[in-house]
């Protein structure tokens, strides 16, 4: 895999000082199940969230926010309309905004609409697990329930022909973290297992990609980081957890701790 | 009470073992409040959770899934139709459904429903607290808000008629858990009374049973499994922990810890 | 700012004996970001929450429940029609209700809303950051995101004003909060600046402002004892934690052991 680059110490460290000066304004449009994790992941990195979800709101609202995220976990068809107009008014102003297609495979609903958005509406970054890449670039039937049947580097050629098809970055993340633009291709490392059994931690991570997405000149670097982030968090995180709860305070508290 | 059996140590060791190398995918539809803990009570005790809640998907979903959780603690019309056809789903394919009568009694609506999906569509088990218990079985009026204001024990014998009468294993919790098929009736001891100052521990477990009811020969001793991994967890949580913070934490890495 | 008093312990500690000694069970209609933390902020504490939100359950529920809160933000159509069918109860019922105007200001559909509220159904206590609380009082333009920017006391003359016509007590939190009936005004400081990295210490605030404020005499007083509870556990809480993490553990430890 000799086009793969590790992704380097300096520019994470330059990223995160970045990102934590802007202190992004992070509009979250996410599943039912991860809000409370969601919102305190970008408190600790370093941003502000604010989960804005009603049609009357959600216009208003991208065209002031920093970023935009949009998770399908737990899609409605009230949330698809707010989601729509919360998309156009991010674009219109200019602002960046991120997918995770949770569960797409699996569910034709979500699928459908995951892969309308992509061919539309221009997402700035894509963040999936392995599975969830193969199902959006067309490939692959899905994962069990929202988790991965399928490594980061067995959807990587997907994410790459995914990313080149549709202007996309895209990150698939697992045990190694995949962010390519179609061409450049960077991996980050690290992190634990435990990550798997605290819920959020893939759909906070996304947000997090949202937050480093504001304001970024190279979005393979900025994504990279959100991943290089999340990583140091649970390398800190295992070195105290006692199991699954403790480490989900940890790793609050080492994506606080991290950097500084 | 000479017809109530403790529940063994050796039928509890058995029945996590035989769950956790199930690792079972369990379809929750739960109420707002407790999204986040049950998915980490899921996922920290060896099972997988996933919350797909929109009429578009739980029918495609409930079929592939391995149990499914119904608990109306926030419950809304959209939800209903929802957890119908959910319900359906999983008896068409065989799957076993648990129902988590949350505040029934107090409230007319969720009462009623609640009440016509016993006698309808044929729950696997039904867990609640006393107060629920006697609610569903056409005693008594509710509790306090969604706490109970009535024993485990004395909701015993009406539990026994709802079994007889609705086909279900019906679990009653407190201080005491009991659970039976109207007939035989095992007996949980143990836990802590901090529990009941985390939210979401109650809406859990019952997640916890659809958890262990997924391919269970016998319903009553995998029931009584989960209150008795919940009982575990809880007497971990209280040697450690200093409040209702710390106790929910610690209780997280209790189910994860338990028989390893 | 002589006319400025602080709130005295021997107050706070008559108030949280007689808010503990009445368990009042708290009716919560609020934002999907923050019901797991509120749910558990009142059960530290030593109040009962309750999360009914459907229309068909809110009226019938606020006539039983102690006090209503109100949190706006994440406000849908839906939620209007239901919220205010418990206001309406509540107030038929004489139970105090408690306004959290999340995010007025920034956001138009919201901003309007609360407006209407407070003009036509005779909030209790009104309880904000000092950036919502210049909106609700019509200066201001509110905060960035749901955060504020501006301090508590430059809202205080605001919240006066805001007090007066509107017959509330009004409540505005920052770094030190103040209580206002428009006459008398009382500061509460102390606390760690650390809390605004944990979401949904604000908003579970206004539940606690809730719990104090059923069978109140002197809703200056019960308010501003809410605010201290808070205070005493964001302090226990800076004493163990590491990061936010640790600190929101700590945090509702400190609620359930301040004063034991």
């Amino acid at each position: 895999m000799s086009d793969i680059i590790d992704f380097s110490k300096e520019a994470f460290d330059a990223e995160l000082k970045r990102m934590r000066s802007l202190n992004p304004l992070v509009h979250c449009m996410t599943n039912n199940v991860v809000q409370e994790i969601t919102a305190n992941v970008l408190l600790a990195a370093g941003a502000s969230p604010a989960m804005v979800i009603d049609k009357h709101e959600t216009a208003q609202f991208a065209a002031v926010a920093s970023a935009l995220l949009i998770n399908v976990g737990t899609l409605t068809d009230t949330a698809i309309g707010a989601m729509e107009l919360a998309i156009e008014s991010a674009n219109n102003a200019g602002k960046p905004w991120v997918l995770d297609p949770v569960g797409a495979g699996g569910l034709t609903y979500r699928t459908e609409f995951v892969k309308r958005l992509v061919s539309t509406l221009k997402p700035a970054v894509i963040r999936g697990n392995g599975s969830e890449i193969l199902a959006v670039a067309g490939v692959g039937a899905g994962g069990k329930g929202v988790d991965s049947t399928d490594s980061s580097l067995s959807a990587l050629n997907a994410a790459k022909e995914l990313a080149r098809k549709s202007g996309a970055v895209v990150c698939v993340t697992g045990e190694v973290d995949y962010i390519t633009d179609g061409n450049k291709t960077v991996s980050v490392s690290g992190g634990d297992v435990m990550t798997t059994l605290v819920v959020g931690t893939g759909c906070s991570l996304s947000a997090l990609v949202a937050a480093f997405a504001a304001g970024a000149e190279d979005l393979v670097a900025s994504t990279a980081s959100a991943c290089k982030l999340a990583k140091c968090a649970s390398e800190y995180a295992i070195s105290i957890a006692k199991g699954p709860g403790t480490f989900h305070d940890a790793y609050l508290d080492g994506l606080y701790l991290t950097g500084r």
